[in-house]
């Protein structure tokens, strides 16, 4: 049986907690668990390691401290951005360019703050990555007011040109979002804080669940969407999480210094292990196979049999993979996302994703290959094991 | 020196965090991080464990699992509902209702959300209750689309009369909204699942930051805020903070079993410390000291100098205090509310609340009287130590 985390292959809907969060939030919650907003010195402390969090959290994606908004992870961050825009441009009767590929935390916001008549889908090309001069003839409309285009497809995995995005963004005066949840900490981050805006979760990377931060345009605009006391410099009340902040950081930092091994290594394995599946299954298809894509990620149609019984019995050897993302799986929201990549109706139901993470060995990648073997196998017989 | 937190008296504020609750936190982040919104086995077992922290809640409010929400904190939770019964009674032109003492969580959001056209204060009388008669006389208006009257004040720790406005609410068919952050978990729930809505925050009784929950009228109703995947119920997307939720609602386990002996013990310590301050300081006004009261609040207008100097003296001496809430320390907010309770504008600048937790000792609330006293003599003196 295979041991830990290993059996895990689903690190695009979330990770364990690395150990060193686990310390900083135990450390921050016994030691610093005083409210930030408060007057006395251990309230200052905490202020003060918050202050220190954001900066340390600024240089690891740089930018500007005053920049960061913490949140209560990515969904919420693109719900505030997506609310204030919309509101503060609807008299100019502006609309939002969204990527038929973002992930529902943006595709729904943007659909209720802009509604269906300010709202326009950005397609994808046969290999899954933005359509660059289709985004252009749509920017050059001159009524737009905000672009999202998330920065690597949390289901294909595929990397998207958000740093020729947002330069051209920039050309038109128009402002740019990505949504940089699954490419933080696997990916370097250079060049993301040119874009207006980043939204990322600390779930993603190792750190704990319920934070997450927006990256502001300018620290002076007003974004508020929970409105109440004057925390982070009024552009979010509610009592400061620094356990959970304090715990979000330090995954960052260890993840990104891990990122670089881990994407040369991974990378190589999950391409083996998409041979090895090829050579196992002919009809198998690796969805945007072709594209530049996120180390760990591997989207396939298997040739046969639905996704929900692959995921149960590989489930049942010790193996978690998805149908799609976690975030909607077995709903709509997958299906839009991969239907956008190309997939027939009648491959949508055989498509499952692997996500490997930071520390996934060659054993474990193997041992996932002769799993989807067996079970095949076992799927074949009509066995119920 | 006074030891570990009992020299803290800032318990209003925000709490240490309940070794149950680190516990749990610990167990939750090591055992059940997987996605609760994935299939395989693992992620099942978090949906249960989920499932089963709402239900544990929900009998610790006496209300059915299926009206919760579980949110960021009290803040999202209070910003969620008044955004949404705005929204939704936008056309009929309805109003609302708030107590002139709620916290800036619920004063702000519903001033964004009704605007100033569309939303009447309810003044509170001489020992800062509610003022029934008067909001009798709002209600019989019959425009009123919700009332916020928060259940006791984070300031003064006045207790409100919510069953009864509950109750006459229900009369006139308009949705009843208490702000229960600063009752939950230091008094009996019994009775607060008859208000339509109630929300409440995880570390203001020993969870961790980040928690809180929103008690529904109506679990099919839609109050989202939070736009994206399906998660609770479609009442709010983002992947769900297991190991948060299972922290709290241990913490609140923990708060609700103390709760009545902390509620006889505390008071009497509470009431002796008001009376060893009154001979200490024979001007000092104990505000509302005349209504029935949190059993761990005391919020006074010191007869000299301003609250930011006995703050600044007292925490040197290893005493946490607040010059009013933590959510607004320093800022208008506080002053709003404190003015609400009648204190004349000299008088604002030198409160200052004192609140203590469950296990606060005689000899803690003895010590801060005496803290006090130094202080006094050292400011008289004008020594600066």
């Amino acid at each position: 049986m295979i041991k830990g985390t290993q059996g895990y292959f689903d690190w695009n809907a979330t990770t364990p907690l690395r150990d060193v969060a686990r310390d900083a939030w135990l450390s921050a919650s016994s030691n610093h668990w005083q409210n930030a907003s408060s007057l006395y010195h251990d309230a200052g402390m905490t202020a003060q390691r918050l202050d220190a969090a954001r900066e340390r959290l600024a240089d690891l994606l740089g930018c500007e401290a005053e920049r960061i908004v913490f949140t209560s992870g990515a969904t919420e961050a693109n719900n505030m951005l997506h609310a204030a825009l919309a509101r503060r441009t609807a008299n100019a009767n502006r609309r939002a360019l969204v990527s038929s590929i973002e992930h529902p935390s943006v595709r729904e916001p943007a659909r209720k703050a802009w509604g269906a008549n300010r709202l326009s889908e950005l397609p994808v090309d046969g290999d899954g990555v933005l359509d660059i001069s289709g985004f252009e003839r749509q920017l050059a409309a001159g009524d737009v007011g905000i672009v999202s285009v998330i920065s690597a497809s949390n289901e294909s995995g595929v990397l998207q040109p958000w740093a020729k995005t947002a330069s051209l963004c920039k050309q038109h005066g128009v402002p740019f979002h990505t949504d940089a949840t699954q490419w933080i900490g696997k990916l370097p981050s250079e060049g993301l804080a040119a874009c207006d805006y980043v939204t990322g979760s600390g779930h993603k990377f190792g750190g704990p669940k319920g934070t997450g931060f927006l990256i502001m345009s300018d620290p002076d605009e007003k974004l508020t969407l929970l409105h109440g006391g004057p925390q982070e410099n009024g552009q979010r009340a509610g009592t400061e999480n620094y356990p959970g902040i304090e715990a979000m950081v330090c995954a960052l930092e260890e993840a990104t210094e891990e990122a670089p091994a881990a994407a040369g290594i991974q990378a190589q394995l999950r391409d083996q292990f998409e041979e090895t599946m090829r050579g196992i299954f002919p009809g198998l298809k690796v969805i945007s196979a072709g594209a530049d894509r996120l180390w760990n990620t591997s989207l396939m149609a298997m040739p046969a049999h639905s996704n929900l019984k692959w995921l149960t019995r590989l489930s049942r050897r010790g193996f978690s993979i998805s149908t799609g993302s976690a975030c909607s799986s077995g709903r709509e929201g997958s299906s839009v996302i991969v239907s956008a990549l190309g997939a027939s109706p009648d491959e949508l139901r055989r498509v499952v994703r692997v996500s490997a993470g930071w520390d996934t060995t060659a054993e474990a990648w193997a041992a996932l290959a002769a799993a989807f073997a067996e079970t095949y196998a076992e799927l074949a017989s009509g066995a119920m094991p």
